[in-house]
């Protein structure tokens, strides 16, 4: 059984009243009082009824998570960090599969389901600047992934261009000359695919290393059937490469299957890295070198902001609502995280 | 823009009346109108209002999906399918994340966004008949899973026992007389990993092989690290085994990266069995061998069943309507697929 309002007022010897400005984050309280009654909420692990608060408020408590592939490591992972970051402030995630389709995307930014939920977090494949300009829909938005360039919407991404540079440059620095690249699309609306493109193109041009269109054939999306496949390809070729660059983690374990599995050693015939830092990457042999955005300062960041916008639940807004009104673009950390893919092991 | 119910009711000569009672599912039309009326909407690729339609009928037209951990492999590959199966009604799905935890399990049975919520598909993993019996919340549920011996609840699961006895036997038959096994537990609760130590020790016995129980130490979770911990146990014992069987293919993907760390060639020195079929044992190196339960059966039946226990949605659920007053124990079917963990390649 929770503790309830009245009985934190007892415990604080302040009246029920007050303890409910301080718990609904009013800042007509004196600081005094507040103190005691946070210290009393603390003591006895008071528990908001969220859904009676949220009641109150024309809200129902749940947000939406739409993304692109449920069973994608990469966003299962970031999930749970939305999840639990969610759950923090009572919040509970509805998740919208996409399938990255340009339909299914644009009805998420319609708000195909806007009396349901109070905010929604959205990390498209497709859709971009014009698609965010037309959506007539107001509920409250804040975009995971890709930068979509003077987009009127709240944002959280790494600088993917900057990453995938600097995969490319770790490649070069082991001596490699000779380096593919397996995740170009032609899809022009491909955002993550043209910024990982140009930030390997940028590394080989200021290695003074030419580009060669034959070493980054376009896939058709980012599984591991596609980078085994693409990497069949590149091994097929009569100079192949020396080192291949991943677009994501998936994309670099089919590749490395395919290398094996042609009885070529790696990183010794070829290396091979990846992008995403999912958990797979960590246990296969050899362990996967990748770039690993910081997906819990992603969920929280996009958490926060879209609480802003919503207007907040209490305390943790308060302290966020002065962001409310502008749109931000927040740039979420990474590391390159080297392994055995592409530096072997000691005994290797 | 779709068809209106009078776009049909004009195409098909019939009243609008007619229409709605024909998308409905109500029985009382004749054979021949009905048959008029399905051609025009099919005609037409009339796409019903699910959201006034469920307004109507005082339903969200959401259902929730409660499972242990959204980023483990088997449950975002199942998460999937149950996606799929539900948008086929109209249905959202919203996800629910219990950690496995006893106390947010009866959260979820206890209903506590009833408001919210049409109906449950529940994957448990600790409560019991106990919980299940205790369960006052009234909104449709269907469970997903281990077998909860004669509860009150229509159930989808796999053989279990059954499925791991056919793993144990086939090491057996590649000539193991020594099998380890990674993910037995403690806790009494533990459904799944009773039922395949159970079906472990059945064909130990039935070949006449001792059970020995240094060789199946407990785990805490049925992840990769559990699975890499416990095997470095196993192969420090005097006697290591000469195959593992895992309960899941993450611990057995833990296991493949220990022994080929530890030097070992798998399955020359050492073989490896999963169970789950997800995609990362089917691209790594060896790929593994492993139980594939039908996941598309498992989602498509529950999510029937949870029609037929919700009182239907139209024509679909009056065909499963017969069954919905009786408790329904549904198995679904699982293949055994050998890979090289356990047979190597043709080359190896």
């Amino acid at each position: 059984m929770g503790a309830s309002l009245k009985d934190v007022a007892a415990r604080a010897g302040v009246s029920v009243k007050t303890v409910s400005n301080v718990v609904n984050g009013y800042t007509y309280v004196a600081p005094h009082t507040r103190e005691k009654v946070e210290k009393a909420l603390a003591e006895l692990d008071y528990r908001p009824n969220l859904s009676a608060r949220n009641l109150r408020r024309g809200r129902t408590g749940v947000i939406a998570l739409a993304l692109p592939e449920l069973d994608a490591p990469y966003f299962a992972e970031l999930s749970r960090f939305v999840i639990d970051a969610a759950a923090e402030r009572g919040w509970t995630v509805l998740i919208d599969q996409t399938d990255g389709l340009a339909d299914r995307e644009r009805q998420v930014l319609q708000g195909i389901r806007e009396q349901l939920i109070d905010g929604l977090i959205f990390s498209p494949l497709t859709v971009g600047r014009e698609e965010l300009a037309a959506r007539t829909d107001n509920t409250p938005l804040v975009l995971l992934g890709e930068r979509i360039l003077d987009g009127p919407t709240h944002h959280v991404a790494i600088d993917n261009q900057r990453a995938a540079r600097e995969m490319t440059e770790h490649l070069i620095s082991l001596g490699h000359t000779r380096i593919g690249a397996i995740g170009a699309q032609d899809n022009p609306s491909a955002n993550t695919a043209h910024l990982r493109l140009a930030g390997y193109r940028q590394a080989l041009e200021a290695a003074g290393l030419p580009y060669d269109d034959r070493l980054t054939p376009s896939t058709r999306s980012y599984h591991r059937a596609d980078g085994a496949e693409v990497m069949r390809r590149l091994l097929a070729l009569d100079e192949p490469p020396q080192a291949v660059f991943c677009f994501n983690d998936l994309l670099a374990l089919g590749a490395l299957r395919t290398a094996l599995s042609a009885g070529l050693r790696v990183p010794q015939d070829v290396a091979v890295a990846g992008f995403d830092d999912i958990e797979d990457g960590r246990y296969s042999t050899p362990t996967l070198t990748t770039i690993s955005p910081d997906k819990g300062q992603i969920a929280r960041t996009a958490v926060e902001l879209l609480d802003a916008r919503i207007g907040g639940t209490g305390r943790a807004a308060r302290r966020a609502e002065g962001d409310a009104a502008e749109v931000r673009e927040v740039e979420a950390d990474y590391r390159l995280i080297v392994r055995e893919s592409t530096v072997g092991t000691a005994g290797a």
